[in-house]
């Protein structure tokens, strides 16, 4: 009843022409949580903004503010609320009056706690619209409800109160959507069964912001300089940070169980990340190719390991925790509230250019900003002293989408003057004006060309709108949130056990926070304080020399990492040595998962390895194509054999792959590979080979019981694995034992028991072939890492 | 007579009790030009220095000046300039009085012309020795003359002023040493005649620089903090620069035929570049090591092109060369008095770096420098307003060897302070003292440990006492003269007639000679201000279009160079769009000469080429092993697939090469390769196929008049060559015309006959295969270069 009398006075009144007409129908916007922090603080804006914008537009509007409280002191919070909405400052004071008034009439208060209060909500829609000879247009259903609530609001939505045929729906969706992989899939899967994907719009108010959502209309418009420079060739790093002075006081109860990874990475700097990387489809306004191109540069990030970021928490978290939180005092947060992580793209564009994305809390500034550093190329003649600064080719050419806040205090969008003067729209964004004393990313602002947006507009209001014109791509649709969370997932996992670095907090950080990196990891630069938080850490720095034989042979043991990097060391001597002798070094690896860190640092930290002479030789091989992921050979290539400049013809992997057909007998793969030993290797001796030990004992594929390779004549047999893929080919023992060096690498705690066992057992190669390895001539080495030795 | 007076003379004066013992024996120093300007400029002086230094070694010493001019005029002209050597500034002045008065008395001028002068020497030094009791320790003749003496003089020497049996004998060789590779060897070979290679001292004075001396020390003392960072991973970029402000005017006699590359890149600044690149030895201290590993570094160096480098000259230097040559006015100089050089080593240390070497004359400032600047990996979280600025892990990070002049105007060793304090040999640098409000290489003086030497020594007093000491590594020997000059000829062949930049000189320069590097090669940044020189350009643009067709299909021509990088290009794209369309790439290449020049250009210019994607496949092979240089797939490895990324996997050589035995027909080796391309080929059409055009019509190996091939339903085929190894196998003509697309490359004047033949003849594959090409469903695109084209 209500809602009519406000129709019927607005129309009454004449002043909205539009509305009469109604020619593209009517629209309802139900804004649930319509008395909460969101809505009072920025939706009730963005909605009248709305209002402002499309009044005009042929569309009618209602406005339905909802809560769990009852009718009347709902309505008294509500337009306590409606009556402090602001005027934009460039909208005229009369226009904009007469405006709010009609807005206020427009806007209505529903209780909407039980399923009969959204059948009558749906009913009194209907009806309003019969009367008023109004062709619905669509809904929009506003979430501003806590998450737990998400689930109950929408099977009312579904069931009671979805618009009729023909016209649409939409429901907007604030995060958190879920706080790992699986609770998102959940969490998708739920709403999925209540509303189609077109449906949803999830919000990540960062692709409101302006700058942010400039990111890619920027990129499109620039083509012309950007095409030939956008990539890996030029493009020397991108820097995405957002930095906040306060800190999670008075939300603890939230930020430990999320922290900030989930908080801020996830979710904003993640989508801006996409916007930098994604390809640019062709017509950059076409929200399903946009979209498409994004969940394709999902899938070109390198996966994220433990080192990948550093992790800190500001001092007074704790406290604060223990505090709100109810907690004991011995209680230990391993939430960070500080992060950096280094973002790798596999694609062909950005193989190899570091993406770092940072954030935290307590820290010396509150800025956010998006800056893209390219390679200086230039060599530049003249001495600096003499040069026409602001041009000259040798400053730092940059890109910066300036978020907010910092020193410009203004969004903005700055490009390097000695790049190119960049084209923007006139109508959304101008030149600014004035030359200022700032200094801004080491330059001074008068080595930019800066740009403003003539209308500074906040980030809701962006999104609003983007609704409103059905924007999907301003939004996160279910496969980019998997696919984020796919993405963030595994490391969220393997850091939840991780040191923090404390800091103080603000200016005092000094250089506490800054990190570096070095062969595709970060670390912190400076050196742990005293005071650091380091619950999982002790040095068994004695243990060094307990042992230096094993099984009557030499041992070498260490913690895993210097243990590997001692191993490299000494087959690149080995290497050297062989090539010295006889001009060849015939090297034999093995496969497995211990090699591969022993592959990457051969291949990061050997320059001066002699592969151009050095001949590579698989120990043994599973029985699946070369290409499979599970090959030997394929890891080998992976790790190693790419990186590194071994001609293709000392490249000798397994051939387990005959005839289209895998490890078949009578297609003699073992003779063949056993002829192309004797044809390259003198005597059939190879100058060293590599190998590991299973917790069964086995060695090489030389399994506990085999019939083959255990013994005889044969040197490259097929093996049965007791674990899958089963069937393996294997250099057998004989001529393993043939070697001039046997290198055996043992790892990890699971290796202890086996380790111990073979302290004990004699030459028992059916028991456990690992015991059979005894060089006829040449020399057995045991790397053996404390975990491994010790437990 | 005089030399015996002499020398009782000191011995009565019983000042130097060494020359008494003289334990250690005698030297006689012989300096041949004795008169000229770098005698008086700075071998005498050394000779002094020599003196003062070694007085006590238990040697003693004779000093020959030596000259064309008669006795009495020589001996006067040799005294005067004696008379006025200095005494270094760290000498008590009463020594130093007493040593030169020594030194004068120890110095002694001949004539040296005729044969007969050069026994009287040898008899009066041998005379000397057998009264005064002392036993030779060596003759140390310097050559201070033009090289067209040189040989003469060396005769002289070898036939009649050899020392005694026991006694060594070391000649010291001033530049130039030829001005390319051919004249080098030359020179070579006829000092070879006269001398052994150990007798042999080549001067480059920049080896006596003491910046430039005091690289390796540096590397090999600092290797603790270089070990890790020196290497593709960590430097960004290297910079070896020599500028000068005053120009050749009084010298382009000698200048016009040397030019700057000859006269200060090659040489100069390639040694240091060698210091730079090459890997430290285990005992830098150990001449022979230190030779063979800068002999090695030479063979990593990467090729010059034509693009390279950047030329230019001074706008007066015609009008000098006119005038101090006598040359008319419209007399064009094509000789650089600037060059900026960008050379890339293809070590697996330095790969990807880029090193840039610049020198010119009349540039605004007088500097010399080695700049070593690393990458920024750090992320600095604090604002920069509030870091502790000199170790901020965000500031540039370079390490300098800063040879003279300029800024700091002294030799010295600057390390940026946010990377390491360096170890410095106390007892001759020193950290120098006091701030300074210098800014150099973009940063204040005071963000650098900076070192200079305790004593400041000249070159040449520096390289005199390594001639002493016999530290051949201070010298250019043999081989590393003409690595060097192999190194440096294609290139001055290749710009001989390149256009130059003219720039006005000095400060006026402004940015007219600042350059970038764009995909490995080198362009000026601005654009050619229209007083270019540009004396040897005449495009053929009306060829270009001369026809558009050749044979019915698409034609494309130019001259070769243009052509290759055309057909590069054009590779690229159709390898894009095959990528985007099936996700690969199937590519078929050619064996022969003219495709090594495309691989070349592919394999440095196409970084966007979707290598990881594309597979390789043989249009046809020699049956020869693939590791046989006459291999089509050795070339193709040689020059393309060790240089880019393609996954082992996606390598198809052909199977010439069965059961250890080339192309046996039981072997099916044709049939394995059909299989393979059934098995990963859609629909065996390949997306690309590469193929030449013989002088006889044949393409691929498809003969005329081939009984296999050229029809029939088998794919890949035996065939037949005329000409060794006659052996081959061969994709069919049937097969290459299921391609999608066919480029047919047909390079140079040799094939102009083929071509126009070409033209005219109809489908006719029996007599000329290559007429047979006619994709069924694919295009065909024919790439003939003019010379082919037009004869």
């Amino acid at each position: 009843k209500m809602l009519k009398r406000v129709l019927c006075t607005v129309l009454f009144m004449g002043a909205l022409p539009s509305l009469v007409e109604a020619s593209q129908g009517h629209i309802s916007v139900i804004l649930l949580g319509a008395t909460g922090d969101l809505a009072k603080k920025y939706l009730w804006q963005g909605l009248f903004q709305l209002y402002m914008d499309q009044v005009s537009s042929g569309h009618s509007f209602t406005f339905h503010g909802a809560a769990l409280t009852a009718l009347e002191p709902g309505q008294r919070l509500m337009f306590d609320v409606l009556k402090k909405l602001a005027c934009p400052p460039d909208e005229s004071p009369d226009r904009c009056a007469v405006l709010k008034d009609q807005f206020l009439k427009l806007s209505q208060y529903h209780q909407l706690k039980t399923a009969e209060n959204y059948t009558v909500l749906n009913r009194e829609i209907q009806t309003l619209l019969r009367q008023e000879g109004l062709k619905e247009a669509g809904r929009i259903f506003y979430f501003s409800v806590p998450p737990f609530a998400y689930t109950e609001i929408a099977r009312h939505i579904n069931s009671s109160c979805r618009p009729p045929p023909g016209a649409w729906l939409r429901v907007v969706l604030e995060k958190p959507f879920g706080h790992d992989l699986e609770s998102a899939q959940q969490l998708a899967a739920e709403l999925t069964s209540f509303f189609k994907e077109e449906e949803m719009y999830r919000v990540d108010h960062y692709l409101g912001k302006q700058a942010v959502a400039h990111i890619l209309p920027f990129r499109d418009q620039n083509r012309q300089f950007l095409d030939p420079i956008w990539n890996r060739h030029h493009v020397e790093r991108v820097e995405i940070v957002l930095k906040e002075t306060v800190d999670a006081k008075g939300r603890t109860s939230f930020y430990e169980e999320y922290g900030v990874i989930r908080d801020v990475l996830q979710n904003h700097l993640t989508e801006a990340l996409m916007f930098l990387t994604m390809e640019l489809p062709a017509n950059v306004s076409r929200a399903e190719e946009v979209l498409q191109s994004k969940l394709q540069a999902f899938q070109s990030l390198r996966g994220l390991e433990k080192n990948s970021a550093v992790l800190g928490q500001y001092q007074a978290y704790a406290s604060q925790v223990q505090e709100e939180l109810q907690k004991t005092r011995d209680y230990i947060s391993t939430t960070p509230t500080f992060a950096g992580v280094l973002i790798h793209s596999d694609s062909l564009r950005w193989e190899g250019v570091p993406f770092l994305l940072t954030s935290g809390k307590a820290l010396d500034e509150r800025v956010g900003y998006v800056r893209v550093l390219f390679k200086n190329r230039a060599y530049c003649t003249q001495s600096e002293t003499l040069r026409d600064a602001e041009h000259s080719q040798c400053k730092a050419k940059q890109i910066i989408f300036y978020i907010g806040h910092g020193a410009l205090n203004t969004p903005a969008v700055l490009v390097s003057r000695n790049l190119f003067r960049p084209v923007m729209p006139e109508g959304s964004w101008r030149e600014a004006g004035g030359q200022s004393n700032l200094r801004i990313f080491g330059q001074p602002l008068s080595d930019f060309y800066v740009y403003n947006p003539v209308k500074e507009r906040d980030a809701y209001s962006v999104l609003i709108s983007n609704i409103y014109h059905a924007r999907k791509d301003f939004f996160i649709t279910t496969e980019n949130l998997l696919a984020s969370w796919g993405f963030w997932t595994p490391l969220l996992d393997s850091i939840s056990q991780q040191p923090l670095r404390l800091y103080p907090g603000g200016v005092e950080n000094q250089h506490l926070l800054d990190f570096e990196m070095v062969s595709g990891e970060v670390a912190f630069t400076l050196a742990e304080p005293a005071e650091l938080l380091n619950p999982n850490r002790q040095m068994p720095n004695d243990y060094k020399m307990v042992q230096t034989k094993f099984r009557q042979s030499p041992l070498v043991s260490a913690w895993s990492e210097e243990l590997i990097s001692q191993l490299a060391s000494d087959i690149e001597k080995t290497a050297h040595n062989s090539v010295a002798q006889s001009g060849q070094f015939h090297l034999a690896l093995s496969g497995g998962s211990s090699p591969v860190v022993l592959f990457q640092r051969l291949a990061r930290h050997h320059y001066t390895f002699p592969w151009k002479h050095t001949h590579i030789w698989l120990v043994d091989e599973r029985c699946v194509p070369l290409t499979d992921t599970e090959s030997n050979f394929f890891s080998l290539h992976n790790h190693l054999l790419q990186n590194v400049r071994v001609p293709y013809f000392n490249i000798h992997p397994m051939p387990v792959h005959l005839n289209q057909r895998l490890c078949v007998e009578e297609d003699r793969g073992t003779e063949l590979y056993a002829k192309e030993i004797m044809a390259l290797v003198a005597n059939a001796s190879f100058d060293l080979v590599l190998l590991g030990v299973g917790t069964d004992g086995h060695t090489a594929s030389l399994f506990p019981h085999s019939e083959n390779g255990l013994e005889g004549a044969q040197t490259v047999v097929l093996t049965e694995s007791p674990v899958k893929p089963h069937q393996r080919m294997s250099l057998s023992l004989p001529l393993v034992n043939k070697a001039r060096q046997v290198f055996v690498l043992v790892l990890g705690k699971g290796k202890h028991d086996i380790t111990t066992l073979l302290s004990r057992v004699g030459h028992q190669p059916r028991k456990w072939p690992i015991s059979g390895v005894s060089p006829s001539s040449g020399q057995l080495v045991w790397y053996v890492d404390y975990e491994a030795l010790l437990g």
